[in-house]
């Protein structure tokens, strides 16, 4: 329990302060160095969209005050929507805040805007109900196919915006502190309607100090069928985590208190030890509250 | 319940036959028109990135037999991890399949290869294992995170492919039928694993007849809070669905029986009238297996 109220509290300082990451990105560029190049078959291709996609990167409390161009905001939502959707329904709502202060209060960061998307039945249902038809799109799988066409939009809008220059930064704090301060300041429906991610757009007031790498290879990809890791395979992947050339984790100086990367991040970042879940959370009472639990 | 019934077997006939799709795509090339531009801001962007977001269309029936070249399906799956993660976990799989048999198996479809793409926290766990800790990532919130980490590299996937001439559709065919079936044939672990989407990839054997649109404005992009549409709104976005040159539907066809697209999309294809769900699903029983289910 003691350990569980750590992370708790480890979670509200950092939402807090507006200086934690929950969502890391792919790259950051060292501004006096030579790093190491973690995607070559992008960066080599000559592809300008591969290239955009190597250049991907997070920004988190560093947005300056530079502002995005309606033009461009409007480009990347119509990017945005172009991602493929279950059954045409385009079962979201984008609801974009330019509020600063407003942005702070959802989601602990600041951009020029901030597109909040939500799996969101509402405007079908009252089409329905419009047409005399009772519509319950109840239940989890219509939370999971509603939430993955949500997100592959999501995308669509950080690839667009890395095109134009536009950093990003997609982030879960809105599901930090009490989730239904969401429903409150945006006026959100009750019933299937649920916040899946605060994507922050804007320009960095200063370069990321290094790149950031990725876990490739065993265990991440697999071939014709899962492949549960061997012990040479995990020794491999937690000597991976603690190359800091690579850049794998959430920070650097694990190593003060911990032998490797992964005793920092089960310790004092995932908080295990703490045993299972002792209570029903928030998001879940939301979840069954939005009609997308089952029953 | 008869209703319910039918729209079982709906889904099923198109399962089986392979030639329906739940995810549509943005556009599709008219061969021998001169088609509406659905979106200016990317087509006339002189930016190669949002010129292939502007051209992403999903194939669903007919893949060619081409095969990608293996250098190009190694750059889709480097393109894909650099998407933005939640904590770095990168809790997802990415399940390569070629097999042919397997893929239609999978999902009721057949491409030059199969990205199957499941929110897992198994490697992660098995390095908490190896160094000593019982590390229990249960519960929705767990389930949301992973989930949107998962998604947001599908649809990095998904771009990178389009921008080396690669056509793709994301399926969630997997969900169909026994759902069990995808744990049973690609040794899935029971726990804190649950396949999300299909991911096929190949190359279309004809070009599709028409441009796929997507519904803008009120209702779907929001300014600084949800806005219910008025009676207006909504009648103006049956309207929209039923002017066929904007192609927002699942098909052309709707009018024969209809009046408008929507009511054949209610009674038809989503089967509303049935009522709200009369017993749990297998999806959220699996999803209760999984531990993702709170409690």
């Amino acid at each position: 329990m003691g350990k569980k109220l750590h992370r708790r509290n480890f979670f509200q300082k950092f939402f807090l302060s507006g200086t934690g990451f929950l969502l890391t990105s792919a790259f950051f560029r060292k501004a006096n160095a030579s790093p190491k190049d973690h995607a070559p078959l992008l960066s080599q291709s000559g592809n300008d969209t591969l290239k955009t996609i190597h250049n991907l990167r997070t920004i988190h409390g560093n947005f300056s005050n530079k502002v995005i161009p309606e033009h461009q905001l409007q480009q990347v939502l119509q990017a945005s929507i172009q991602a493929p959707n279950a059954s045409a329904l385009q079962s979201y709502s984008i609801i974009v805040v330019k509020d600063r202060n407003k942005m702070k209060e959802l989601c602990g960061y600041q951009g020029s805007a901030l597109l909040l998307y939500c799996v969101d039945y509402n405007r079908l249902k009252a089409g329905a109900r419009s047409l005399g038809y009772d519509y319950h799109p109840d239940g989890i799988m219509r939370f999971i196919t509603g939430s993955t066409s949500t997100i592959l939009a999501v995308q669509t809008a950080v690839i667009a915006a890395k095109a134009l220059g536009i950093d990003s930064l997609a982030t879960n704090g809105i599901h930090r502190g009490d989730m239904q301060r969401i429903w409150n300041m945006l006026d959100l429906p009750e019933n299937h309607c649920y916040p899946l991610i605060a994507l922050v757009l804007g320009y960095a007031d200063q370069e990321p100090a290094f790149h950031k790498g990725r876990l490739d290879g065993a265990g991440v990809i697999h071939y014709e069928k899962y492949h549960q890791l061997t012990t040479d395979e995990i020794e491999e992947m937690t000597r991976k985590y603690d190359d800091k050339d690579l850049h794998l984790g959430l920070n650097d100086n694990w190593d003060k208190d911990h032998k490797h990367y992964l005793d920092w991040l089960f310790t004092r970042w995932l908080g295990v030890g703490a045993g299972r879940m002792d209570k029903e959370s928030q998001a879940f009472t939301l979840l069954k509250r939005s009609q997308f639990a089952d029953l």
